[in-house]
């Protein structure tokens, strides 16, 4: 943890997500003193600023700034596609999975999911499905990816090119949910850029592992993105005074991108050493980016996942209840050596205790 | 071929699909002779008459009849579902390939297709789609079946009851694709309600392989019926003296339903004989209903494929281009025998002159 | 009436709307033998006639068959508009009145009803609503009009060129909701295809007042009703042997066009003659068409008026309830001089009786 | 001005609009020290006191954050309403003229704008349009209210009974956009929940005239805010720490809310002295609010628009262009009394000049 009162301020450890990050003490004091206009009149120099720092650090002619991670791929599938248009995504990526059906309400598209292992689209299987409209057939429109996946797996830039070249060959853009863009470039040690420069669009969470309380950029190529505002406010994120959250939004690209490796480093620590308490099963090779999932079979029972999450919480560290056994602990900004240190003890302790059959 | 005179009017033989069926010389009859009335005020007598035919063959408690069978099925999402819902089906399905993207336009749900080999879909893989709404996540709000799938094959009772219980787990409808109902009944050698029985709504059309011109109907509990007689005025399918195609759809459900084993019998034969020439690779043992799949590798060339379409017509004989190299010819009331072995002196002159390298 | 046998086959007398009209004889004949296709595939060489006369006869480049008149001025918007666009038209108009509220979910657009007395729109009005879309307002992109008006109602050439100035100003399309077309042009005493000049696209119905049992044509330009047939897919409007319905529809298009000036002169003798009828409150000049209107204040009451229906009903003449006192009788193909008569002779009796106080 | 340093950072006099303030210190000084949370796991302590504090001032049970004024309103249709469904609102309401047609792709609904003069539905005008769905019909859902209206009036306790009365007799909901409710209360001399208390829900703006940066809140009953909050997150408004700008609109709601009379002091003085330069037509009696609308029929030429707009530009004043030779100068926290003497000394040499005919 980097800053000294940043653990008075969030006493727990928060291990749910990285969502759950509160903003640090530079961004507090950014936003106290931004300078601010109406934006929706496109006035507020500190959005425009932050637009433009986005554009350049994914490498695009311009960026537009939305509400949430979510509002940023939504829009941009309402502004790629038609209504009754195909987009072709993973079958566990996050549109799909996480984003309350918003594809049919606010794009009105059809999605069509694929079988796609940690995030990877195979030319093979893309090409099965990408078609032209014809008399009973919609138009893929949109080619999706995700990358970090919210799996947390990393897509290889191989892979992406492979999809990008495939999407040449049909004329098609391609949208990156890239939530997590600067995880993925601290786990393939590149430039953000050069994982951008294979989409059309991308989104970006300026939340997250980066710490700004509030807000994403959805960037590309100019008419795109001039189009992507208009549509905007069609979606209700025409925000006035939005400066305030922009000045967070320039430290998170400026300052927090550079510090991921470290999230990175405490997961694969944190895989490695849980992998080593009886009855866990976990995979550090597949730990790319600040999450770590792994598996303690006698936690499918109910009441035993509520016994680990109850143990958790007196400790003051918040996790999220197991899914079928397999839980998921994220590392970020405010999950320091001593945090990540805390947490080992306790699941030590825990997790023994059950494999060894003794009630928590 | 049953009519006399059918062959006269129908001179083309026509293997593209059983859409391409003419009505029967009864089904004029009863068109030229219809009483009717105004259907959009209910009025229509032998619309009414058909409806309750159409509930009473399917075992529901009511029917509508409707122009399509994409508006049949379309009108199925659009009263089972709410927007933004999600929709589980197989990844092959004709309401995921061939409805023009209409899910995503009239009812405005999340398609989530599923892999479904043979339009079987496997409760394993339905059972890690299904959810409940939440902070994130669409409700599934319905399972969609194909029987007969449009691929051409037939799903067990076995495995449609298989579904029925994950949908009972859940608490969810299933809808059923019956477009060809009445073959999947045959291959099956059970009443069309046996199938229905397994699903809460099902659509089957009055046209393919029924002969009836225009038509389908959507059948399932009253209420069901009477929510989607409202959407269906949404849709602009409330139709005014539609008394004279139900006339044609009366004889479609009376007559036509019994003969659909001598089409059956003749794709068998077909893919049997069709087995025997060089060069062609076809599945008799999967041909389950009325339509003959077959792999004749060098038509993946163009020339050459545009080459057996042009002296298929020479003879009269109308055929889709293969789609790389595989061909589907359909059998229905206007194949008779002589039309089927005219078919296959063509096949054989054709296939074999190109199997020797022969120019056609 | 016109068929000799018209009247044993639809005994009732039925004022409630000329959508009631069953199909002649000379229709019956028609579809009966009727030559078909699958006009999925474009192949119904009865359809093709169809919309070649129907595009013919409204002076527009192509035509498409639809199911029905909201089928068809549904299409329309959603072929001329992109979603979220703004529709300017009448307030009292049949899209906004009696079409569901279809507008919204097919097409998706913003509707703008605006005042148009008699279903005039005014330039004036016009002007004060039309605009292009800004940081804050969607675009105008379609001004419907109605003429006939459903309310019974004409516009004038002279109106229709006010509108078609103010879109040339703004380039924007104009729709014509004309599903009583033919009945605008006897009114006007010009051929329709004079009033559909004035407008880009135009529906018009081949049942109502033309006695096809099913059916409306859309005709415009080339381009526009070939975007249209797709999207007439999209709707689930693609029907397979449509001819036999087409048959019918040419025969609406050839010849009873011609005759409605007597449907006319009926409405107006119905309304002279209803006038006389102490109680009565009708306007004779304002009949246009084929439609009377006319108030007796009494039947405001609910009890009242459920006699007075009661009382034709036992007649054999049926006619919709009154709305807050006001009854609207239509005619038609089969209400000849006989039907008038006893229509006439039928509420003489019951209106009087009520107006002296005495019970039906 | 209330800030001593506020002119030092907005040296612009702004009066295009409230939407144009900024935060004061007091909300800066709130925003740098806000205690934060991830408001998607309902876990941001200050978003949660926002919300409680909303929805009592509103008088409501409940209430829920999002991004904008726009956002809240088409959040309460996509509520309120099934798609589909109509809603009666007035014609130059903000829903229908200001928000980019998201009535129409957002909650899909058929807009049903009436004659409102200042915002006033009459309940004779409403009486004819409510409807239920039938054959042909959608049913109205919702009846939408605004106050103070977009145009700068308001609308009495009176009107806004009888717009009550009627939505009760038909059983339907009324929601209130009530972006400047506040305005409206210091107008009216009521409490905001004496507004708010004859509507279903209220959208009121936390921006706006209360200067907080961001955001707006929805109020209503428990049940009716819970589905809001998971439509809100289709809409893509789901945000993370969003306490830092709670932190503002807590402020807003508790001090700024009282000094609204100020603002509308001013625009009566604006509005008197305004009318005494030779040429300007304005109605101190109708200024309700902040806002002044007058005109000054020169300005009708585009030149003469541009160069009134740069006059007051280089004396650091900044106006929108009028529409029509119709200006509106709004004010607000930022236009002290000093301000308001600026803007009058600049608009009396400007319009005198203008018109006696010097140039400027």
């Amino acid at each position: 943890m980097s800053d000294s009162d940043g653990g008075a301020r969030d006493k727990m450890i928060d291990l749910r997500s990285d969502t759950v990050t509160g903003p640090t003490d530079a961004m507090r004091k950014a936003m106290a003193n931004a300078e601010v206009g109406d934006d929706v009149y496109g006035d507020d120099p500190t959005v425009n600023k932050l637009e433009k720092l986005g554009a350049e650090i994914s490498g695009k002619e311009a960026a537009v700034f939305v509400p949430s991670g979510t509002f940023g791929n939504q829009l941009a599938l309402f502004t790629w596609c038609k209504r009754g248009d195909e987009v072709i995504l993973g079958e566990e990526c996050h549109i799909i999975q996480h984003e309350a059906g918003a594809a049919s309400v606010i794009a009105g598209v059809q999605t069509r999911p694929i079988h796609a292992p940690d995030g990877v689209l195979r030319p093979g299987d893309l090409r099965q499905r990408l078609r032209k409209a014809d008399l009973h057939a919609p138009a893929t429109s949109l080619i999706c990816l995700e990358n970090a996946h919210s799996l947390g797996r990393v897509v290889s830039l191989a892979d992406m090119d492979a999809v990008r070249a495939v999407a040449d060959e049909w004329g098609l853009p391609v949208h990156l949910d890239g939530a997590r863009l600067f995880n993925a470039a601290a786990a393939l040690k590149v430039e953000a850029r050069e994982i951008a420069a294979r989409v059309d669009s991308v989104m970006f969470c300026l939340s997250k592992g980066l710490c700004a309380p509030v807000g994403s950029l959805l960037a590309g190529k100019r008419d795109f993105v001039e189009a992507a505002r208009y549509k905007r406010k069609i979606m209700g994120g025409g925000m006035r005074q939005a400066g305030i959250l922009a000045a967070a939004g320039i430290i998170a690209l400026r300052e927090q991108t550079k510090r991921l490796a470290e999230d990175h480093g405490r997961a694969k620590r944190l895989a490695g050493e849980l992998g080593t308490i009886p009855g866990i099963v976990t995979k550090p090779e597949e730990v790319d980016i600040n999450m770590v999932f792994f598996s303690f079979p006698p936690a499918k029972d109910a009441d035993i996942a509520k016994g680990i999450v109850d143990f958790f919480a007196k400790r003051n560290i918040v996790i999220s209840p197991p899914d079928q056994g397999v839980f998921r602990f994220a590392t970020h900004y405010w999950i320091g050596d001593n945090e990540l240190n805390l947490v080992l003890e306790a699941s030590k302790e825990a997790f023994e205790k059950l494999f060894k059959g003794t009630a928590l």
